[in-house]
């Protein structure tokens, strides 16, 4: 006999948004990550699979909805220019990650102890 | 100034699932409490404003991917005949709202701590 705790998976999702509309989610942070580690929208975009506007965009959302500019772009060239983490963003994916982190101990908890 | 956990509000979203697919979610355990308290699927609908084959079909998912049956229904009748809740039918309320009121004290930590 399969035991309850096999028969039930508690799944979530969690994510981040301010006054002005949504900030930060899994997607939005993954995103964040591949600019920091590309240094360009254009880099980013292409590793995320998504078109360099719809990643302009989620990072246009993300500086308009932040207090603080997330991510500095430096407009021009043929690729759209560079783009780099501002502290705030590196701090944005760090503290979105660790909410994560504790997000995903609490479903496994849950999904342990789960029963009807 | 605003205090910095003023500014970003952690949401998130939980369910649970079987490995036949979708169980329990907000919207299914409501409409699990409206069969309970209406006694049957068209009076459930109602409360819940969906239609009766919107209502029926989750119901029906929630008895097909659960192992034991969470809804009876009563089939015939003008109105789709009567309806309720097995033990099982709820208990799955029961935990689900439990499960629900750990995850909303979860969500509510973290948005006082969060800040980035």
């Amino acid at each position: 006999m399969k035991k309850n705790n096999d028969l039930y998976k508690v799944y979530g999702r969690i994510w981040v948004e301010t006054q002005e509309g949504a900030l930060l989610g899994i997607g939005r942070v993954e995103l964040l990550k591949k600019v920091g580690e590309h240094g360009s929208i254009s880099g980013a975009a292409k590793a995320m699979k998504m078109s360099y506007r719809q990643a302009w965009e989620l990072i246009d959302s993300m500086n308009q909805n932040s207090k603080y500019e997330l991510v500095t772009v430096q407009k021009g060239g043929k690729d759209g220019g560079g783009a780099s983490l501002t502290i705030k963003g590196e701090n944005a994916v760090r503290q979105f990650e660790d909410l994560k982190k504790r997000f995903d101990k609490f479903l496994m908890k849950e999904r342990k102890e789960f029963k009807i």
